[in-house]
């Protein structure tokens, strides 16, 4: 099945300029939709996102907010496609966890007056990484040159983020989105629907390793976070606190070690 | 003043591994800050963003999700540095946009059987665009390499996005961030502070065309929209029914025209 088949493509007929003269010709965009999560009845949020696994996303959305821990948390899950809304249900007490969702948390930390955990409840959920596994700066280098590889739509159409999940061995799962956000949530619905233990992997990212980012790779539970391209400061600051190894530029033969250098072997 | 003393950047020690041997070097990252906003008293939303043109910042994401229409609107302005929280005063009805803010647009429009606004505010407030000017394809690809040029903070450290507004004789204003949707949240802050007529301008943007970056244009009120990334499907679908024109891949001497072609001349 193509790429197009699956809804992640579009074509669409395009004026190419290129050297001096133009062009007519038909050319693949990437797809973006809207998908709508209703939980236990009430609309909880619109995702702009890549139309294909979408309970990875959903399930990854929501533990990733703090409302489900585990896929079992879920009584229903029902994907109305047409209107492209997900239905789910849950029994869990989760009142002061919804309304926790995004709201700030105003506390600070540790007395080290430096900032921390914006939203309450990754305040209270988010604890420190305690895997120990080691991974070589040939075995980093290795990864993601492997997760660019594998990016056939990123190739034709420009326009999507890769996050990847991987042990010493190799890739074991990859999602893309134009969103990297909805890519790294797949990531973590992959986790919790298929029970993959996290703290001898390391997450991969095509983009920029920013806060929101690193407290994702934290619920997810890896101690390595890769990206070939830039950390934040914050994220850095969080990582620290969380124990997580932080590399950032890694391309080709070179990459930068920001925190938790121990993880990362010559 | 430098960047680090605005604090839009940082300094982190940090290993560099580069052709097979490492060195420990003093590197600059992007700084990342949560931005909280207290709307009449109540906690709207939590932003996480570079640390400066803060008010810019307020009153485009405001204005973005349909809150206020102009700077006027704001009886009262207070940022807390130290907390990081903005409080804002309005005495505008504004409880039904406020409760429809980010919610979703189920209506099917024109009977076109395709996406269109997928949240409310934006299918109750957004018009298609009047402005005619044209601009020639060496002025767009000069003024994206005017966008990349400035790039300060992009070039040291790798972290940021920009976002520019544009007449045909250069570029008139230009904020950057670490989130794509932020820098052109400051565009429209600015126009609207500024008071900047807008139907003769074109936005130009570093990262993708989203179709959350595409209604913020919109909302900008330029006729033109270029990226030196890729669009999506639905940007396009959205920019042709709001007769924008899209450019995407604008770099060196070539560009793709996605939609409403007749303001790009030879």
């Amino acid at each position: 099945m193509t790429e197009e088949n699956q809804g992640v493509t579009e074509t669409r007929k395009i004026i190419r300029y290129e050297g001096n003269s133009y062009s007519r010709v038909e050319d693949s965009v990437v797809a973006e939709t809207p998908l709508t999560i209703m939980l236990n009845d009430q609309e909880l949020a619109t995702i702009v996102c890549s139309p294909y696994a979408q309970k990875e996303l959903v399930v990854g959305f929501l533990a990733g907010e703090g409302l489900i821990r585990t896929p079992s948390d879920l009584k229903e899950y029902f994907h109305r496609e047409k209107q492209e809304v997900v239905w789910v249900e849950t029994d869990l007490p989760i009142q002061e966890q919804q309304e926790n969702m995004l709201r700030r948390n105003f506390a600070s930390c540790c007395g080290k007056g430096r900032p921390t955990f914006y939203f309450r409840n990754d305040a209270s959920q988010i604890k420190p990484i305690s895997g120990e596994t080691r991974f070589s700066v040939r075995q980093v280098l290795d990864l993601i040159r492997q997760l660019d590889e594998g990016s056939d739509t990123f190739r034709r159409t420009g326009g999507v983020h890769s996050a990847g999940l991987a042990s010493t061995e190799g890739i074991i799962a990859k999602y893309e989105d134009i969103g990297r956000h909805n890519a790294l949530d797949r990531i973590l619905g992959h986790v919790l629907l298929n029970d993959v233990p996290t703290t001898n992997k390391a997450v991969l990212l095509s983009g920029r390793i920013s806060s929101e980012m690193l407290i994702k790779a934290a619920r997810i539970g890896t101690p390595v976070v890769v990206s070939r391209s830039a950390p934040t400061g914050l994220a850095i600051d969080l990582a620290e606190d969380l124990n997580i190894t932080v590399v950032g530029f890694a391309r080709g033969d070179r990459m930068n070690i920001y925190c938790h250098e121990e993880r990362i072997t010559m």
